[in-house]
Protein backbone atom coordinates (compact mmCIF):
# COMPACT_ATOMS: atom_id res chain seq x y z
CA UNK A 1 0.00 0.00 0.00
CA UNK A 2 2.71 2.04 1.09
CA UNK A 3 4.38 2.03 -2.44
CA UNK A 4 0.87 3.38 -4.54
CA UNK A 5 0.63 5.71 -1.81
CA UNK A 6 4.15 6.65 -2.63
CA UNK A 7 3.06 6.96 -6.34
CA UNK A 8 -0.44 9.03 -5.74
CA UNK A 9 1.91 11.98 -3.59
CA UNK A 10 4.77 11.97 -6.31
CA UNK A 11 1.28 12.26 -8.99
CA UNK A 12 -0.04 15.19 -7.14
CA UNK A 13 3.11 16.60 -6.81
CA UNK A 14 3.46 16.69 -10.59
CA UNK A 15 0.02 18.18 -10.41
CA UNK A 16 1.46 21.01 -8.70
CA UNK A 17 4.43 21.38 -11.17
CA UNK A 18 1.94 20.99 -14.06
CA UNK A 19 0.49 24.40 -12.12
CA UNK A 20 3.11 26.39 -12.11
CA UNK A 21 4.41 25.62 -15.48
CA UNK A 22 0.59 26.93 -16.62
CA UNK A 23 0.74 30.02 -14.42
CA UNK A 24 4.40 30.68 -15.84
CA UNK A 25 3.30 29.87 -19.55
CA UNK A 26 0.77 32.19 -19.16
CA UNK A 27 2.10 35.45 -17.05
CA UNK A 28 5.24 35.30 -19.90
CA UNK A 29 2.63 35.03 -22.89
CA UNK A 30 0.60 38.00 -21.41
CA UNK A 31 3.98 40.00 -20.88
CA UNK A 32 4.31 39.44 -24.43
CA UNK A 33 1.08 40.25 -25.13
CA UNK A 34 1.49 43.58 -23.36
CA UNK A 35 4.75 44.72 -24.67
CA UNK A 36 3.95 43.76 -28.50
CA UNK A 37 0.48 44.37 -28.33
CA UNK A 38 -0.47 40.50 -29.72
CA UNK A 39 -4.27 40.36 -29.27
CA UNK A 40 -3.40 36.85 -30.72
CA UNK A 41 -1.49 35.73 -27.29
CA UNK A 42 -3.74 38.01 -24.92
CA UNK A 43 -6.55 35.79 -25.99
CA UNK A 44 -5.03 32.74 -26.14
CA UNK A 45 -3.98 33.62 -22.20
CA UNK A 46 -7.66 34.47 -21.13
CA UNK A 47 -8.87 31.25 -22.71
CA UNK A 48 -6.84 28.87 -21.09
CA UNK A 49 -7.31 30.07 -17.59
CA UNK A 50 -10.04 27.43 -17.63
CA UNK A 51 -8.05 24.92 -17.91
CA UNK A 52 -5.83 25.82 -14.65
CA UNK A 53 -9.11 26.22 -13.20
CA UNK A 54 -9.69 22.18 -14.54
CA UNK A 55 -6.27 21.22 -13.00
CA UNK A 56 -7.01 22.96 -9.27
CA UNK A 57 -10.14 21.15 -9.37
CA UNK A 58 -8.23 17.70 -10.14
CA UNK A 59 -5.84 18.39 -7.24
CA UNK A 60 -8.94 19.16 -4.77
CA UNK A 61 -10.49 15.76 -6.15
CA UNK A 62 -7.36 13.67 -6.34
CA UNK A 63 -6.41 15.00 -2.87
CA UNK A 64 -10.05 13.91 -1.01
CA UNK A 65 -9.58 10.28 -2.71
CA UNK A 66 -6.14 10.10 -1.25
CA UNK A 67 -7.01 10.71 2.08
CA UNK A 68 -10.15 8.55 1.82
CA UNK A 69 -8.37 5.40 0.48
CA UNK A 70 -5.64 5.57 2.19
CA UNK A 71 -5.77 7.72 5.59
CA UNK A 72 -2.56 9.30 6.18
CA UNK A 73 -1.41 10.95 9.02
CA UNK A 74 1.77 13.22 10.10
CA UNK A 75 3.49 14.68 7.68
CA UNK A 76 1.91 12.46 4.57
CA UNK A 77 -1.78 14.29 5.15
CA UNK A 78 0.12 17.72 6.51
CA UNK A 79 1.52 17.25 2.57
CA UNK A 80 -1.96 16.80 1.37
CA UNK A 81 -3.63 19.61 3.00
CA UNK A 82 -0.65 22.15 2.12
CA UNK A 83 -1.38 21.13 -1.50
CA UNK A 84 -4.79 22.30 -1.48
CA UNK A 85 -3.54 25.94 -0.52
CA UNK A 86 -0.79 25.91 -2.64
CA UNK A 87 -3.16 24.84 -5.57
CA UNK A 88 -5.20 27.91 -4.75
CA UNK A 89 -2.59 30.12 -4.39
CA UNK A 90 -1.17 29.08 -8.17
CA UNK A 91 -4.52 29.09 -9.42
CA UNK A 92 -4.93 32.76 -8.18
CA UNK A 93 -1.27 33.59 -9.65
CA UNK A 94 -3.03 32.20 -13.06
CA UNK A 95 -6.04 34.94 -12.88
CA UNK A 96 -3.73 37.56 -12.38
CA UNK A 97 -1.87 37.06 -15.41
CA UNK A 98 -4.86 36.79 -17.33
CA UNK A 99 -6.14 40.39 -16.07
CA UNK A 100 -2.91 41.57 -17.36
CA UNK A 101 -3.73 39.89 -20.63
CA UNK A 102 -7.16 41.50 -20.97
CA UNK A 103 -5.40 44.91 -20.19
CA UNK A 104 -3.62 43.73 -23.15
CA UNK A 105 -6.83 42.81 -24.99
CA UNK A 106 -9.00 46.06 -23.96
CA UNK A 107 -6.17 48.45 -24.95
CA UNK A 108 -5.16 46.44 -28.59
CA UNK A 109 -4.34 48.20 -30.92
CA UNK A 110 -2.23 50.61 -28.59
CA UNK A 111 -0.54 49.29 -26.02
CA UNK A 112 -2.18 50.00 -22.31
CA UNK A 113 0.78 51.78 -20.57
CA UNK A 114 1.51 55.22 -21.65
CA UNK A 115 5.21 56.40 -21.97
CA UNK A 116 5.56 57.90 -18.76
CA UNK A 117 5.47 54.03 -17.44
CA UNK A 118 7.03 51.66 -19.81
CA UNK A 119 10.33 51.51 -17.93
CA UNK A 120 8.80 50.26 -14.63
CA UNK A 121 6.42 47.96 -16.38
CA UNK A 122 8.72 46.51 -18.36
CA UNK A 123 10.79 45.92 -15.33
CA UNK A 124 7.64 44.48 -13.68
CA UNK A 125 6.98 42.14 -16.41
CA UNK A 126 11.05 40.97 -15.92
CA UNK A 127 9.98 40.58 -12.30
CA UNK A 128 7.39 38.47 -12.66
CA UNK A 129 8.41 36.61 -15.06
CA UNK A 130 11.44 35.30 -13.34
CA UNK A 131 8.88 34.61 -10.37
CA UNK A 132 7.02 32.67 -12.60
CA UNK A 133 10.05 30.46 -13.30
CA UNK A 134 11.20 29.80 -9.33
CA UNK A 135 7.76 29.28 -8.38
CA UNK A 136 8.32 26.22 -11.26
CA UNK A 137 11.75 25.53 -9.35
CA UNK A 138 11.22 25.57 -6.17
CA UNK A 139 7.86 23.54 -6.41
CA UNK A 140 10.07 20.64 -8.88
CA UNK A 141 13.25 20.89 -6.34
CA UNK A 142 11.91 22.60 -2.93
CA UNK A 143 15.43 24.43 -2.59
CA UNK A 144 14.93 26.93 0.45
CA UNK A 145 17.60 29.25 -1.33
CA UNK A 146 14.68 29.54 -4.43
CA UNK A 147 12.05 30.54 -1.89
CA UNK A 148 14.46 33.69 -0.57
CA UNK A 149 14.82 34.67 -4.53
CA UNK A 150 11.09 34.78 -4.53
CA UNK A 151 10.56 37.36 -2.03
CA UNK A 152 13.39 39.19 -2.90
CA UNK A 153 11.58 39.58 -6.62
CA UNK A 154 8.00 40.52 -4.56
CA UNK A 155 10.22 43.15 -2.80
CA UNK A 156 11.20 44.69 -5.90
CA UNK A 157 7.71 44.32 -7.30
CA UNK A 158 6.56 46.39 -4.75
CA UNK A 159 8.63 48.96 -5.02
CA UNK A 160 7.61 48.72 -8.92
CA UNK A 161 4.07 49.08 -7.24
CA UNK A 162 4.79 52.24 -5.54
CA UNK A 163 7.13 53.52 -8.27
CA UNK A 164 4.24 53.11 -10.98
CA UNK A 165 1.76 55.21 -8.37
CA UNK A 166 4.45 58.13 -7.45
CA UNK A 167 4.82 58.25 -11.01
CA UNK A 168 1.02 58.90 -11.40
CA UNK A 169 0.96 61.32 -9.04
CA UNK A 170 3.78 63.08 -9.59
CA UNK A 171 3.66 67.09 -11.03
CA UNK A 172 3.68 67.05 -14.59
CA UNK A 173 2.12 63.83 -15.30
CA UNK A 174 -0.09 64.01 -18.24
CA UNK A 175 -1.91 60.70 -18.74
CA UNK A 176 -5.74 60.85 -19.44
CA UNK A 177 -8.38 59.30 -17.15
CA UNK A 178 -7.96 55.61 -19.04
CA UNK A 179 -4.48 55.64 -18.47
CA UNK A 180 -3.91 56.37 -14.98
CA UNK A 181 -6.86 53.58 -14.49
CA UNK A 182 -4.77 50.77 -16.69
CA UNK A 183 -1.72 51.84 -14.81
CA UNK A 184 -3.19 51.96 -11.63
CA UNK A 185 -4.84 47.96 -12.24
CA UNK A 186 -1.75 46.72 -13.67
CA UNK A 187 0.60 47.77 -11.26
CA UNK A 188 -1.62 46.34 -8.91
CA UNK A 189 -2.17 43.10 -10.91
CA UNK A 190 1.89 42.60 -10.26
CA UNK A 191 2.16 43.42 -7.10
CA UNK A 192 -0.21 40.78 -6.07
CA UNK A 193 1.01 38.58 -8.62
CA UNK A 194 4.11 38.44 -6.39
CA UNK A 195 2.49 38.66 -3.25
CA UNK A 196 0.57 35.01 -3.92
CA UNK A 197 3.89 33.64 -5.06
CA UNK A 198 5.39 34.18 -1.59
CA UNK A 199 2.40 32.65 -0.13
CA UNK A 200 2.97 29.81 -2.39
CA UNK A 201 6.48 29.72 -1.34
CA UNK A 202 5.69 29.54 2.14
CA UNK A 203 3.91 26.78 1.98
CA UNK A 204 6.18 24.70 0.04
CA UNK A 205 8.65 25.78 2.96
CA UNK A 206 6.53 24.68 5.64
CA UNK A 207 6.07 21.09 4.04
CA UNK A 208 10.00 20.97 4.05
CA UNK A 209 10.46 22.44 6.82
CA UNK A 210 7.18 22.59 9.39
CA UNK A 211 7.88 26.34 9.77
CA UNK A 212 4.65 28.56 8.56
CA UNK A 213 6.60 31.77 9.49
CA UNK A 214 4.46 32.39 12.78
CA UNK A 215 1.44 31.82 10.89
CA UNK A 216 1.03 34.95 9.00
CA UNK A 217 0.68 33.75 5.37
CA UNK A 218 -2.30 32.57 3.57
CA UNK A 219 -3.72 32.20 0.53
CA UNK B 1 -16.47 7.14 18.08
CA UNK B 2 -18.97 8.89 15.93
CA UNK B 3 -20.60 11.58 18.84
CA UNK B 4 -17.26 12.53 19.30
CA UNK B 5 -16.74 13.36 15.52
CA UNK B 6 -20.11 14.93 15.36
CA UNK B 7 -19.15 17.36 18.16
CA UNK B 8 -15.96 18.01 16.64
CA UNK B 9 -17.59 18.55 13.41
CA UNK B 10 -20.08 21.07 14.52
CA UNK B 11 -16.66 22.61 16.34
CA UNK B 12 -15.66 23.93 12.84
CA UNK B 13 -18.80 24.82 11.51
CA UNK B 14 -18.65 27.28 14.75
CA UNK B 15 -15.32 28.57 13.30
CA UNK B 16 -16.72 29.17 9.89
CA UNK B 17 -19.75 30.78 11.40
CA UNK B 18 -17.05 32.83 13.52
CA UNK B 19 -14.96 33.95 10.95
CA UNK B 20 -18.17 34.88 8.88
CA UNK B 21 -19.26 37.02 11.32
CA UNK B 22 -15.39 38.50 11.97
CA UNK B 23 -16.05 39.40 7.73
CA UNK B 24 -19.15 40.53 8.60
CA UNK B 25 -18.13 43.20 11.62
CA UNK B 26 -14.94 44.09 9.16
CA UNK B 27 -16.94 44.99 6.27
CA UNK B 28 -19.66 47.20 8.45
CA UNK B 29 -17.20 49.42 10.15
CA UNK B 30 -14.43 49.61 6.87
CA UNK B 31 -18.43 51.01 5.58
CA UNK B 32 -18.89 53.10 8.34
CA UNK B 33 -15.07 54.48 8.70
CA UNK B 34 -15.48 55.29 5.12
CA UNK B 35 -18.48 57.42 5.57
CA UNK B 36 -17.65 59.06 8.86
CA UNK B 37 -13.87 59.71 7.89
CA UNK B 38 -13.52 57.56 11.39
CA UNK B 39 -9.85 57.28 11.56
CA UNK B 40 -9.87 55.42 15.01
CA UNK B 41 -12.50 52.73 13.24
CA UNK B 42 -10.63 52.13 10.41
CA UNK B 43 -7.35 51.27 12.55
CA UNK B 44 -9.74 48.85 14.36
CA UNK B 45 -10.40 46.98 11.53
CA UNK B 46 -7.05 46.97 9.92
CA UNK B 47 -5.44 45.81 13.32
CA UNK B 48 -8.49 42.85 13.82
CA UNK B 49 -7.25 41.46 9.96
CA UNK B 50 -4.67 39.33 12.39
CA UNK B 51 -7.14 37.64 13.92
CA UNK B 52 -9.18 36.38 11.05
CA UNK B 53 -6.02 34.96 9.46
CA UNK B 54 -5.70 33.32 13.06
CA UNK B 55 -8.79 31.75 12.79
CA UNK B 56 -8.40 30.74 9.33
CA UNK B 57 -4.86 28.83 11.05
CA UNK B 58 -7.24 27.40 13.72
CA UNK B 59 -9.50 26.12 10.65
CA UNK B 60 -6.71 24.65 9.00
CA UNK B 61 -4.98 22.95 12.31
CA UNK B 62 -8.58 21.49 13.38
CA UNK B 63 -8.94 20.09 9.80
CA UNK B 64 -5.48 18.10 10.01
CA UNK B 65 -6.60 17.07 12.99
CA UNK B 66 -9.98 15.77 12.32
CA UNK B 67 -8.62 13.83 9.87
CA UNK B 68 -5.85 12.51 11.13
CA UNK B 69 -8.35 10.95 14.09
CA UNK B 70 -10.70 9.86 12.58
CA UNK B 71 -9.94 8.81 9.10
CA UNK B 72 -13.30 10.88 7.54
CA UNK B 73 -14.61 9.25 4.13
CA UNK B 74 -17.84 10.33 1.91
CA UNK B 75 -19.34 13.55 2.68
CA UNK B 76 -17.21 13.99 6.27
CA UNK B 77 -14.45 14.13 4.46
CA UNK B 78 -15.63 16.49 1.62
CA UNK B 79 -17.17 18.76 4.27
CA UNK B 80 -13.58 19.03 5.70
CA UNK B 81 -11.62 20.16 3.02
CA UNK B 82 -14.59 22.43 1.09
CA UNK B 83 -14.52 23.55 5.05
CA UNK B 84 -10.57 24.68 3.96
CA UNK B 85 -11.65 26.72 0.56
CA UNK B 86 -14.56 28.43 2.39
CA UNK B 87 -12.24 29.66 5.38
CA UNK B 88 -9.65 30.67 2.72
CA UNK B 89 -12.69 32.84 0.86
CA UNK B 90 -13.54 34.59 3.98
CA UNK B 91 -10.00 35.14 4.53
CA UNK B 92 -9.76 36.92 1.41
CA UNK B 93 -13.07 38.82 2.55
CA UNK B 94 -11.83 39.81 5.38
CA UNK B 95 -8.37 41.20 3.06
CA UNK B 96 -10.75 43.24 1.06
CA UNK B 97 -12.61 44.89 3.94
CA UNK B 98 -8.97 45.74 5.48
CA UNK B 99 -8.10 47.39 2.34
CA UNK B 100 -11.14 49.13 2.04
CA UNK B 101 -10.48 50.75 6.21
CA UNK B 102 -6.88 51.41 4.27
CA UNK B 103 -8.12 53.76 1.96
CA UNK B 104 -10.12 55.32 4.31
CA UNK B 105 -7.29 55.71 6.91
CA UNK B 106 -5.00 57.55 3.66
CA UNK B 107 -7.10 59.92 2.80
CA UNK B 108 -8.20 61.20 6.47
CA UNK B 109 -9.57 64.04 7.34
CA UNK B 110 -11.17 63.77 4.43
CA UNK B 111 -12.79 60.98 2.64
CA UNK B 112 -10.95 59.43 -0.77
CA UNK B 113 -14.52 59.51 -2.60
CA UNK B 114 -15.35 62.31 -4.31
CA UNK B 115 -18.25 63.70 -4.74
CA UNK B 116 -19.22 62.13 -8.41
CA UNK B 117 -19.43 59.23 -6.81
CA UNK B 118 -21.15 59.32 -3.26
CA UNK B 119 -24.17 57.68 -4.23
CA UNK B 120 -22.28 54.71 -6.45
CA UNK B 121 -19.96 54.07 -3.07
CA UNK B 122 -23.21 54.24 -0.60
CA UNK B 123 -24.95 52.08 -2.68
CA UNK B 124 -21.74 49.30 -3.10
CA UNK B 125 -21.33 50.01 1.08
CA UNK B 126 -24.90 48.85 1.38
CA UNK B 127 -25.11 45.91 -1.38
CA UNK B 128 -21.74 44.56 0.30
CA UNK B 129 -22.91 45.05 4.02
CA UNK B 130 -25.39 42.84 3.36
CA UNK B 131 -23.87 40.45 1.03
CA UNK B 132 -21.83 39.69 4.28
CA UNK B 133 -24.87 39.64 6.23
CA UNK B 134 -26.27 36.74 4.06
CA UNK B 135 -22.85 35.03 4.00
CA UNK B 136 -23.41 34.56 8.11
CA UNK B 137 -26.85 33.24 7.34
CA UNK B 138 -25.48 31.12 4.86
CA UNK B 139 -23.41 29.18 6.92
CA UNK B 140 -25.61 29.26 10.00
CA UNK B 141 -28.68 27.92 7.92
CA UNK B 142 -27.63 26.27 4.50
CA UNK B 143 -30.12 27.88 3.14
CA UNK B 144 -29.88 27.87 -0.43
CA UNK B 145 -32.20 31.14 -0.94
CA UNK B 146 -29.74 32.86 0.56
CA UNK B 147 -27.16 31.76 -1.97
CA UNK B 148 -29.44 33.01 -4.63
CA UNK B 149 -29.20 36.53 -2.76
CA UNK B 150 -25.79 36.55 -2.69
CA UNK B 151 -25.62 35.91 -6.13
CA UNK B 152 -27.83 39.04 -6.79
CA UNK B 153 -25.70 41.11 -4.33
CA UNK B 154 -22.65 40.52 -6.28
CA UNK B 155 -24.41 41.58 -10.00
CA UNK B 156 -25.14 44.34 -8.11
CA UNK B 157 -21.68 45.22 -7.15
CA UNK B 158 -20.25 44.31 -10.50
CA UNK B 159 -22.79 46.54 -12.03
CA UNK B 160 -21.62 49.60 -9.38
CA UNK B 161 -18.26 48.86 -10.37
CA UNK B 162 -18.83 49.55 -13.69
CA UNK B 163 -21.22 53.05 -13.02
CA UNK B 164 -18.27 53.92 -11.04
CA UNK B 165 -15.72 53.44 -13.95
CA UNK B 166 -17.74 55.07 -16.34
CA UNK B 167 -18.55 58.13 -14.38
CA UNK B 168 -14.53 58.41 -13.73
CA UNK B 169 -14.48 58.23 -18.13
CA UNK B 170 -17.34 60.59 -19.02
CA UNK B 171 -17.43 63.76 -20.02
CA UNK B 172 -17.20 66.57 -18.15
CA UNK B 173 -15.04 64.17 -15.28
CA UNK B 174 -12.91 66.82 -13.17
CA UNK B 175 -11.41 64.71 -10.56
CA UNK B 176 -7.33 64.45 -10.11
CA UNK B 177 -5.57 61.96 -10.25
CA UNK B 178 -5.56 60.76 -6.08
CA UNK B 179 -9.65 60.72 -6.12
CA UNK B 180 -9.20 58.30 -9.78
CA UNK B 181 -6.96 56.03 -7.62
CA UNK B 182 -8.85 55.89 -5.05
CA UNK B 183 -11.80 55.44 -7.01
CA UNK B 184 -10.46 52.20 -9.43
CA UNK B 185 -9.45 50.99 -6.25
CA UNK B 186 -12.20 50.96 -4.04
CA UNK B 187 -14.60 50.12 -7.04
CA UNK B 188 -12.47 46.81 -7.22
CA UNK B 189 -11.91 46.07 -3.97
CA UNK B 190 -15.82 46.29 -3.45
CA UNK B 191 -16.58 44.06 -6.81
CA UNK B 192 -13.80 41.40 -5.91
CA UNK B 193 -15.72 41.24 -2.07
CA UNK B 194 -19.07 40.31 -4.37
CA UNK B 195 -16.89 37.46 -6.05
CA UNK B 196 -15.43 35.63 -2.89
CA UNK B 197 -18.99 36.19 -1.35
CA UNK B 198 -20.29 34.13 -4.16
CA UNK B 199 -17.41 31.71 -4.57
CA UNK B 200 -18.14 30.99 -1.07
CA UNK B 201 -21.64 30.21 -1.38
CA UNK B 202 -20.84 27.63 -4.05
CA UNK B 203 -18.84 25.91 -1.71
CA UNK B 204 -21.87 25.46 1.15
CA UNK B 205 -24.47 25.13 -2.02
CA UNK B 206 -21.71 22.37 -3.25
CA UNK B 207 -21.28 20.95 0.60
CA UNK B 208 -25.32 20.78 0.83
CA UNK B 209 -25.77 19.32 -2.79
CA UNK B 210 -23.01 18.04 -3.92
CA UNK B 211 -23.17 20.58 -7.29
CA UNK B 212 -20.03 22.65 -7.57
CA UNK B 213 -21.90 24.55 -10.46
CA UNK B 214 -19.65 22.53 -13.59
CA UNK B 215 -16.13 23.07 -11.05
CA UNK B 216 -15.79 26.84 -12.17
CA UNK B 217 -15.77 28.04 -8.86
CA UNK B 218 -12.52 28.71 -6.88
CA UNK B 219 -11.27 30.47 -4.39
Amino acid sequence: MRTIFTAELSQLADDLVEMAEYVQAAIHRANTALEKKDLKLAQQVIADDVKLDDLENRVDERTILLIAQQQPVGLDLRTLVTSLRISAGLERMGDLAQHVAEAARRAYPESPIPASHRDVFKKMSEASNHTSDLVVDLIRGRDLNVAAQIVSDDDTLDELHEKAYSLLLAKGYKGDTQETLDVALLARFFERFGDHAVNVSRRIVYLVTGDLDGGRSSI
